[in-house]
């Protein structure tokens, strides 16, 4: 995995990726969430329900929006510090869903010990041809060396 | 599972909750979010980093944490509309955390189909006997009158 | 479990079995084995592709042939030694595969310390009803004993 | 997720990644290869074996080494051809592996329809700050161009 440090950042730039999200997602955020709304997890529910049928747990996909960063991030990542997320539209199991990051600010942190600073994320998630489903802001704390350097 | 209308919320009632978050937890968190960010997935990594072992994916626990409402709410939740969280602690795989929301404000939306209204909640995650490692607010749309009325 | 020990192993003899590789099974090895190459992970991208759907990951497949033999083994397998596998046709979610292995050699080890030897086995696995999909060979350490026998 | 094509490799140029293997891969993996041996699923089996405690399936550790390059090469990956590993070690659950990947040659495909040719790479799995437990072989076919042109 790779590793992107504070220094090779610059506000403008996007990180994008796209993911199909199935029910086994859903089933399993559901376990791990402890979130069994039947929105979610009752079909017959769900089918007459506004949404016509089960809808993916909101903080599924925005999880999967901040595994964008981190995992673009890589060793780089010191930590998800906040994110700020308003969702604007349902996602169904089956939907292949975008993300979509672009750097905001850049704040450096002379004290921080590992180096680099905070990074302001504006981003949006949405359906592959279609609707905006989340968006928001998140900051990560990314650290300016690489980090065999900085904890050796 | 219950279902928690509008008009029987108050603010300042407060809902709690409490999980183990296990190694189990992280990896399939790690699997659908798509983050396998080092210090959630590297051991040897992460034992040399400031956090000493592997790390649980923030998004895991504010999804614990969102799910702790989306439980509460039931069939009375119409849907998740945001949320805003900060990550000021790391949780480590065997934690035990402690959710507890408390209702904020309640915004009644009259041209809403189902009845019912905006619901702020004010929340935190904290380590059982120990910091908080997570806090913030999120709003649910919540229905004024239970499902089978609503949809019938 | 059953448990197969060198002894009762002839060159020419066969062991068979099918599964049908869910979605589910997708997910799960994407996870596990951490690639989302969009082949597997995004069905937009691969809807696109020659393959028209996603492809399941070929060590999933792979990890099915060779579980066939795991599972038919049992206490008799001492160790997974090589394998060797050619990958001529793709898997998709729903696809139902049949391995079929054949005992290829049986190479006594004297000096094991259980007792038996080395088998190789060429084996395919093809989509029931359907063309080869994986081919090749493979070769576990085999116990000449039952194990309470070996290891008292 | 980027994309690596061909004309982007060199012989002798490297690609690795680390990751922690948990007893929840080993249970993942023995669901869905079906393969519950009891070296890998009977810890009082296990723990009387040469082994002393539970393996983890060489095929999902096979699966995580090729899962290294579906993960670097990305959208540039037109297929797994072929592989060819021999197990020399036991991975037990908790061990961090380490896979490392070298490109042995390039061989074009000039009739290919995306372009590129086929890729040889020779690699290993070791135990971070320990022995070997995996090497060999693989091939991948990758396109020539990156696949919005070549779809396109």
């Amino acid at each position: 995995m790779g590793s992107v440090t504070f220094d090779r950042l610059a506000v403008g730039q996007s990180v994008t990726d796209a993911t199909t999200i199935t029910e086994t997602h859903l089933v399993l955020a559901a376990g791990i969430f402890k979130d069994f709304n039947p929105v979610h997890a009752n079909e017959s529910f769900a089918a007459a329900s506004r949404f016509g049928t089960r809808v993916v747990h909101g903080m599924l996909t925005a999880g999967m929006m901040i595994g964008v960063l981190g995992s673009y991030l890589g060793a780089g990542a010191l930590a998800l510090v906040e994110q700020q997320l308003r969702f604007v539209g349902a996602v169904h199991p089956g939907d292949t869903v975008a993300t979509e990051w672009t750097v905001e600010s850049l704040e450096p942190k002379p004290r921080l010990r590992e180096g680099g600073g905070l990074v302001e994320f504006r981003g949006t998630c949405r359906k592959v041809g279609g609707p905006v489903v989340i968006e928001g802001t998140c900051k990560f704390l990314v650290r300016g060396a690489a980090p065999d350097q900085a904890d050796s």
